[in-house]
């Protein structure tokens, strides 16, 4: 507000829930910290101890980045759509970045230790969220970033890279419960029912990533907290829409 | 089309998704049927196969059956309201059972076998989803079918009972997923890892559950395949917004 007017106020509650967003992000964090530095023996690269890297990544990248990324044009909705979708991308791209570190700990852990890979449903579910999720970027930049696609095409893309992205976040939080699964009875098989600490702060992550999921999933699809178009925009979403309905009559 | 009136149409495109949905909720039935029937020795109540009984229920009632309730309004669109709603009540009751059948046969086979309640991360996401489904139900009940609750009072919670509709139906999902890793887990961890038949179907399984969750998510969310109102109802919603706004002056 350089011009002296009101800062733009931003809808009732959506804060609240932003806010609840991000300490729930970053207590799934330090729970994972906690769970891997307190009774995993922590993480390391060139270490038997490289496994670990892998359960930190993708809670970093998968969901917390991927999260928070999803959340941009809420957070920042009065600011230009153009620097929203830089930060949106760049997001992505980090969690990306960090998701694929993650790969490579448990490929190379898993090549150290003489254990298949892909073999299990969390392999599975974590790789197909982890391909459709670079897919989606990619296509995410061809249609929104990069000047070639049509006004028109743009339209057409644009609910189902808003359903996929929030359904990748999903699989991307189930995956994790898997990992998280297949991790305790790996570990701890013997004594998980005994309700031994390890198991039950490791449930408590699951459930955290539960509650994460349901926050971020709310604000997103919440009619009333959809980013809305500035005033400059309108003008130039009416613009398109004299447009394409010039362009074609039966639309 | 009593008075011959041209049969009105569906939107293009929506039923076949549902048909695909179909095909896949069919699928996974006979998936979850083929995998306990061939390789865990098929499913008895007072007997051993007394666990076997758990996954079926699930995956019949918190998966497929939860998934054609949520479908209903989508494809009966021209029928009226008051049936449609009595249907998709219906439904969730039957889901709701059948989970209920399938929750005790794991807690007794426990019972028999000396194995300890609720410890696991599938357990805790399993019993949240099925609480609160239970609580989802009572309330749609109490707010849509009973003629207590105001019309605005129901307009405040249609969206979020619709919300954790969809919410409940993927944390369902998830917790099959969960309960697929347990049981191939404690089942064959020794072959898991070297893609014995077993561990491929019920891989198989898992992202069939994947599949059905994302289609009848999309059917769900699509913006052009909401009910529209029927004629009746649209003249009733008019009747309606002139009450509320005589009510409130500031709404």
């Amino acid at each position: 507000a350089m011009d002296g007017a009101p800062p733009p106020t931003s809808p009732t509650g959506l804060s609240a829930y932003v806010a609840v967003s991000q300490l729930l992000g970053l207590t799934l964090l330090a729970t994972t910290g906690a769970w891997l530095g307190r009774y995993r023996g922590g993480v390391a690269w060139h270490s038997p101890l490289q496994f670990n890297a892998h359960p930190l990544c993708m809670v970093l990248g998968m969901v917390f980045l991927q999260g928070d990324a999803l959340l941009v044009y809420r957070v920042f909705r009065h600011e230009a759509k153009r620097s929203t979708k830089a930060l949106h991308a760049l997001l992505h791209g980090l969690a990306l970045v960090i998701a694929l570190v993650g790969i490579i700990a448990v490929f190379e852990s898993h090549r150290t230790e003489g254990i298949p890979d892909m073999y299990s449903l969390h392999s599975w579910c974590g790789m197909a969220a982890f391909v459709l999720y670079l897919l989606q970027w990619l296509l995410g930049c061809g249609f929104f970033l990069f000047p070639g696609a049509s006004f028109s095409l743009r339209g057409w893309y644009k609910p189902q890279h808003i359903f996929f992205g929030i359904a990748l976040f999903i699989l991307s939080i189930t995956s994790c419960l898997l990992g998280i699964t297949e991790m305790l009875l790996f570990k701890i098989s013997d004594s998980y029912s005994h309700f031994v600490p390890e198991g039950t702060l490791a449930n408590i992550l699951g459930m955290l990533l539960v509650a994460f999921g349901l926050v971020v999933s709310y604000v997103l699809t919440r009619e009333e907290w959809k980013r809305l178009p500035l005033a400059e925009e309108m003008a130039l979403s009416m613009d398109f829409k004299t447009l394409t309905e010039g362009e074609s009559p039966g639309g």
